[in-house]
């Protein structure tokens, strides 16, 4: 008896069914608490503790009973990241073209680790992740079909940063030869947890602390790389006969969206290490590069090894999609292949076609490049650069907003999308104090539902670390309205935290 | 400006006329080559090079012309994974219930990395692992409400051989402390690419063929792996020194679905090295422990560490959806925690909540759980064993009809869903002879574009490597006609290869 399957005429319904729930909740999400009053324990306690032996094709459930699930018990316990109100952690945007081509993809179910296994996938990646390199303006050896790098796309910036690292481990690796190895890598203070985590995968630190391997660089006040400390860093591994392997720069921190100074980073490790591989992570804002006016975040490019950003996060194509571009693709394929038996094939063993499958950590791949085409055919990079441009437009007027109020203070530069403030310190206040009273605005913003946003900690050099609030604008659906209303929220929250 | 977003009406047209395509799609591609005549570049060349300045948002481009592109470009030349005729690798099942949750999902697009960034993803996902987990069988301590484990949704198995690597790593080196530490891992020489990749990801091997840290066992006759080969393996590296760290069983191996004995590894791992994670892969077999009948293939789990299954190659969830179930979570976040200011939070510090991101690699991650739900409430226990049953009862009825052809042989013991069979080499053909028949053969049947199998080498001990052909059976929408047919389509291909 084979798999009891819906019928295509019921998957017509309940598909359309399905499209309108969407339709209705991207309507109306904006009425909803973006984070509700959810208590841990909630949805288990909700639902079934044991599966059913007998489901929906045997009679025994319903979808009807499935989508009252979804109204009543998934929907509200969910933080709404679409919500165009939320402005916590960054952006995780989606859209209607993505949310289409997700539904295909996941229809076609083809995976694409190997061209022969999915030809077309195959190639359209190529095809998006040249189109995407295109438009913010990379070097040509980025580009699969006029260098020798190229474009691939990740599940997120973590996978990027491991795999950067791994090809920069194999290179120097296979370089040293048989002779002494004691690899370091370099990051500033202020870069993804991500880079210290593919560390600690990668078997260079045993935990978080560990400084065996990794050096953290600090930060200028601006929470930069300060290239200076990078150099006498390398200088010093280098005279203990360490090797520099791998210096990660930012492009755009997590905490306040500080840009590494690429051109200089570059001209450091030349000079000290030229054989040390630089990744830079530009998850959040290397997008940014779409519109001209901000290319210079990508200053110095051409002469580092890999990039990634992540169009899931501030470019409208659903979760996951990080892509990751390379200078040089062959130190890659080097350390990452491994080929069986049954994984042989005449298309591979012809060098005519790409395996993407060696530009990563796992075999299994999903047809995610039909999103990023998706997009990129609805909006044109015209649209796309509107994204950016008025996302970066709100955030100063926001910025604007704050620093005419006094009981605020900006704390440091907005360079793009996010804006670091705080409550201002009281005469004579103490740090902690001052940073219990952001938190507790902090709280109490989210626990009104009305909107959502992050809190962080920065320490400026030579002073005690700082609680502030972090703005993120760059929602799908946020707009000029929303900023405003969040900006008197905030006022009104800080009104009666004074009072 | 803002982005020029689709409207709520057209999203709503639009969705609709996906869901069309998509449900005609599957209602027909029975019809299609599994494998059309493709040459590498078709894609790129159909397809325009730039990226659009202008897109369908600003009447320059249209989503007809994306359907138009969709049938003529992308569909011809794709490896139809879902084409009921598809015999290759393993299958990549997809269904109607996963690909609705799939559109939800990336609606939503809430990341659900800490609970509080989403909590009914995280408390979804615990609910579903801990369903599958009963349905598996499997030992109380595996199941997140009943024991110190629990179950997360990985995208791949290569990913949760990697992270079970991580853990037992982290694990033994906290244990050796200050003392000398080198580390030794093992695996049958039959076991998946993934687990070596992982060896050499996580820096215990520079290229897939450095045996510094990794020790690949020898199998049986059935390609199984030798406990006493593993046994042997252990007490030479303990007797010099080394801590062994990690063994990878796997159930259900990629070239012939042989099942490694659990419980005789676990016999010998805990007498011999009974500090060492013992993980296993059951990325494609693990599923069928559903049905009673075969749960004897996880016999002896409750000794081991770590399991992984992937309901999508054979269990109807649309990819990424590996399960990773753990004995015990601990020493699993003590391996992965990494915890920036800008992720702290009160639920987290609570204690009270999961926060997946700890339990993988990368940061980000997907609403995955909801697939696997939507799939389980649709089909039941009963219909998910009812599809695991069918392909077994199809295989067995395959296996049939090869061992009453004199032309053909089975090569190794069918145990699950899978045949591995081959020509019979004609009195004193060379084995390079008849391997080279064997790769025509499987050459020919996927030009045909009528089915779509793929070939592996097998090492038999004591006898020259073996090409042979792979018949997997497990296709969402395969049926017993299929199979009949495919029979027919390989043995009037044989027929025509002798003559």
């Amino acid at each position: 008896m084979p798999a009891p399957h819906m019928t295509s005429a019921e998957f017509r319904a309940r598909g359309r069914e399905m499209i309108d729930f969407i339709a209705d909740y991207l309507d109306s999400v904006e009425s909803r608490p973006v984070l509700g009053p959810v208590t841990p324990g909630d949805v288990l306690r909700a639902l079934p503790a044991h599966p059913p032996e007998q489901g929906i094709a045997a009679g025994a459930d319903s979808w009807e009973a499935v989508f009252r699930d979804l109204r009543d018990t998934i929907l509200p316990n969910l933080n709404h990241w679409q919500h165009p109100r939320f402005f916590g952690f960054f952006p995780a945007n989606t859209s209607h073209p993505a949310i289409l081509a997700e539904l295909l993809a996941s229809a076609l179910a083809t995976p694409a680790f190997l061209w022969v296994t999915s030809p077309a996938a195959t190639e359209l990646e190529t095809l998006v992740t040249d189109w995407l390199g295109e438009a913010l303006g990379l070097p040509e050896p980025f580009l699969s079909r006029s260098g020798p790098g190229g474009g691939v796309i990740h599940t997120t910036a973590s996978e990027a940063s491991l795999t950067a690292l791994l090809a920069a481990r194999h290179r120097a690796r296979t370089r040293a030869g048989a002779g002494p190895f004691h690899p370091t890598l370099y990051t500033s203070t202020q870069a993804h947890s991500s880079i210290v985590k593919a560390a600690m995968i990668a078997g260079l630190a045993h935990g978080p602390d560990d400084r065996t391997h990794v050096r953290l660089i600090d930060t200028d006040a601006d929470f930069a790389m300060d290239p200076g400390a990078l150099e006498a860093a390398l200088r010093a591994d280098r005279a203990a006969g360490r090797t520099p392997i791998y210096v990660a720069a930012t492009v755009g921190t997590t905490s306040s969206t500080a840009i590494d100074p690429l051109r200089a980073i570059t001209r450091v490790v030349r000079a000290e290490s030229p054989g040390a591989w630089i990744h830079v992570d530009g998850a959040h804002a290397g997008v940014a590069a779409l519109a001209p006016e901000f290319r210079a975040i990508l200053d110095g490019l051409e002469l580092c090894d890999s990039l990634c950003v992540n169009p899931h996060k501030w470019l409208l194509t659903t979760f996951d999609c990080d892509v990751f571009f390379l200078r040089d693709r062959a130190p890659l394929i080097e350390a990452m292949s491994i080929t069986p038996a049954y994984l042989r094939n005449e298309a591979s063993a012809s060098g005519r076609v790409l395996d993407y499958r060696d530009w990563q950590a796992p075999l299994g791949r999903r047809f995610r490049a039909l999103k990023l085409w998706f997009v990129m055919r609805h909006y044109g990079l015209e649209g796309l650069r509107a994204h950016i441009r008025e996302h970066v437009r709100l955030a100063a007027l926001f910025e604007h907003a704050v620093r005419a109020d006094p009981r605020f203070e900006v704390v440091t530069p907005r360079t793009l999308n996010l804006v670091c403030f705080r409550l201002t310190p009281s005469p004579g206040e103490t740090p902690a104090r001052a940073d219990a009273r952001n938190a507790e605005l902090a709280r109490r913003l989210n626990a009104s539902g009305f909107l959502y946003l992050t809190s962080t900690v920065l320490h400026p050099p030579g002073q005690p670390p700082r609680t502030l609030l972090r703005m993120a604008i760059g929602g799908a659906f946020t707009q000029e309205r929303h900023v405003r209303e969040a900006w008197a929220c905030i006022q009104k929250h800080a009104s009666e935290a004074q009072g």
